[in-house]
This record gives C-alpha cells, structure tokens and sequence, in this order.
C-alpha cells in the first residue's frame, strides 16, 4: 500500500461497520543486516500513525514486521541492541506498542542438516562432493544462491578439497554449495550444513520422490525426534485411482 | 563422466565380478527444441559403444536420455518426426537398441493448474492478480523464471490488464507470471494455468503451512480425483513433543 492511500484507507476503515482500526504494519525486507532501515521504517509508519489520529482514529499498534538478518557466513549480524535502543528512543513518550516479526533470527541459527557423503567424484576441472541430501531438503541455495556454511561432524586433520556439494537429484541446481573449500571428505562422512532453521524443512518438497528427512531436537545433551522421517507410502497416501 | 575416461571404465567394468555392462547413456540437458544436439549426442555415445564392442565388451544399450523440448509460450516444439528419422538413420544397421526418458515430452501439456482470483490490485506503477495457488504449488517460475500460459477459464470479452500474477505468501517470489497481458478479470474468476504437468506437483511444498492442492484426471467428459487436497492436519502428522 503507498503511504500516501493509507491515512484515506484508514478513514474509510474507521467509518465501516465490519472493521476495526487496531495498527499500523509494514515489511521491509528479508535479512537486513544494518540498523538504519528499521528506524527509518518507524518513522514512516509513525508519521501516518500520528496522521491517523490526528483523524481521530485511534491506532494501539506498530507492526515492524521482519526482516532481521542473521549470521549465514561473515556477514556482521544486525546489531539488535542498537535497533532496540533507535526503536525506544523514537517510541518513548508515545502510546503506541510495538510489534515485531523476527522469524529467521529466533530460529535460523537453531537448524542444522546433517548430510552423508555418498562419493567424491574428482575431475581435473571440476569437483563434486555427493550427499544424501538434495535441493528437495534444503532449496535454498537453489533458489537464492544462499550460502550456508558446511562443517565435517567428526574434526580430523585433512587436505583441504574445493567442490560443489551436490545430492542425488537429477537437476542442475541440485546443490547445497558451489566452489566452497572443504574438508577433504571421504564416503560415509557426515556434514553439518548449518543455520537451516529458516526456511529450511518448509521449503522442502518430494521431488525425485523422496522423503522428507526426520526432525530432532536437541537440548543439551537430549536428542528427541519431533518429526518422524518421511516414508514413500506417505508420498503416494493420497493418491487413487 | 568426460568421453575420454569412458573406454577405460568399461574395461573395469568387464573385468568385474558385480558389474554387468548393458549400455551406454547421456543426458544432455533440459528443453531442447533443435534436433541437431541430439543426433551429436548419439554420434558420442555411438563412438563410444563401438570403441567398447572394439574390446570385446558387449554394449546392447544406447540411453539418449530426456531433455525434449515442449511448448510453453510460442516456441517451436522439438520436431519429433525430423528427431525420430536421423536417429533411426544413424542406428539403422547396428544392433543397438535406443532408450530414450521423454518425461516432460509426454505429461508437460497433459497438466493445467486451476487458480481463483482473489482480488486485483491496482496502482499507478504495477497491478497485482492475486490468486488462491502459489510459488507453493508451482515453483518453476520462481525458480527458474518459467513462462506459463494463463487462460481465463470462462472466456468473455474484457480489457486487457498488464499485471503480475501472485500467489498469497510471504513472499516476494511468489509469482507466477510477471507483467503479463492477461484478460480483465475479476475476483471469483478461475485461471488455467497451463502446461504444468512436469515439474509441477512432483516441486510442490507445504511452504507458508500451505496444504498442496487435489488432482483430478480428465478422460473425455470425465473427471476423477486422483489425488485428494491435503488438510493441515496431514501437514502435522508426523509432529511428536
């Protein structure tokens, strides 16, 4: 919505029988890393807030929506301390309460896909590490050209090796890394690819019929599956003929 | 597996106890509308399997693999006959027999995705459809920036819109035509979008906790559901706490 429709849009909000005025909100962006668009979006969604009143509308809430960018690979993460100071300093004195959306940046870093080495496949132009999971399991890199770093679970000393990390499916995108210096793995290995909590396990899909992988949680030194791995019966549950 | 290792693996392959060589198979991509590339990939692999039959080893299979271009806005399908006929020129003779995975060639066109509008957006700078399917349940014009036909189902005469055709996630690409000359339609109007028959359900998530959507085959006049519509409850089915 333009800002310039909003103050009309909430007059005629505010004269129906079926809505009721509560907020403002707005959405800036996906993994934002500086403080500054945030307070600058604050201060337009409080510049039509205080015009909405000025209308005698009363307005309760402030929707900041999301958009915290978290630490995927040396990216400096958004400083939260200094976001929420910027935010009081401008919400003090007011009565409007603030609503935030921070998805990735609660959970992202919680996630981490463990993957398989099923082959090395070493050509003079080329190297490919294969792991049992696939663009199905983790889409982002696919869609996004997203990085996520990838760690040996068990720590040896090795070579290092630089490959494309690639799973099973038949397609070209089917990679969770391009180019990245690794460990010089051997079959049967197991990677952690971190910081897969968001938009991780919901991008997932049954392409190339496979299953969808389990889900555990970990707490401390407890490991409690929360998910059960995908079964191919379950692909075909729905199906009739 | 570059051409030149090839000769070298079949004679591994031979002299193994586990191993029982039958053919020799290429892929060499996705979509293709000339017929040239193919009949240069069956020019390789039947270099190679005569190298092969040169060693003794015997070689009953040549796999052309998949990659036969289809239709989606205004190209020129891949000519079949033209495709059909080199081949068998080329092969006429030997004793090989041709494998060929022309999944998209035969179920691409057989799929239709039914959409309803949810409402139209307008504004100065861009219109928005929304629709009731999302990047969700047909990823490949995110993914890829595919082109699919968008018919309104109940033709009438309107106006053109130039619009962008969404879906309703959380999602800038959540799309699933961009600037697209589309009819003037209306909230409740049905949209086919066509030609989603490969790579359509198979890259399905339940993204933005979207359950994915029924399919129902069409025989003649017949319509029979074949696969039933997910409910949320089948989306938490394997949940445990």
């Amino acid at each position: 919505m333009p800002k310039e429709e909003a103050v009309e849009l909430y007059r005629c909000a505010a004269r129906s029988e079926w809505l009721q005025v509560r907020g403002i909100a707005c959405h800036i962006g996906s993994q934002i890393l500086e403080v500054e668009p945030f307070l600058k979006a604050l201060d337009e969604i409080l510049s039509v807030a205080e015009a909405v009143r000025a209308e005698g509308i009363e307005v309760e809430f402030l929707d900041l929506g999301g958009g915290f960018g978290i630490r995927y690979a040396d990216e400096q993460p958004l400083a939260l301390d200094k976001l929420f100071s910027g935010l009081a300093a401008r919400l003090a004195g007011t009565s409007f309460r603030l609503i935030i959306e921070p998805g990735r940046a609660v959970v992202g870093d919680a996630g981490v896909l463990l993957a398989r080495v099923l082959y090395v496949k070493r050509h003079q132009q080329k190297n490919f590490i294969v792991v049992d999971a696939g663009m199905n399991d983790l889409m982002r890199p696919t869609l996004y050209g997203s990085y996520h770093e990838i760690l040996l679970v068990t720590r040896r000393p090795t070579e290092t090796l630089t490959a494309d990390v690639v799973g099973p499916l038949c397609e070209t995108g089917d990679f969770l890394a391009q180019d990245r210096a690794l460990p010089d793995v051997q079959p049967g290995d197991l990677l952690a690819i971190l910081t897969v909590g968001a938009y991780g396990y919901v991008l997932a899909s049954n392409y190339n019929t496979r299953p969808r992988p389990a889900e555990v949680l970990i707490d401390g030194n407890r490991a409690e599956l929360i998910r059960s791995r995908e079964r191919l019966e379950d692909l075909m549950a729905g199906e009739t003929l």
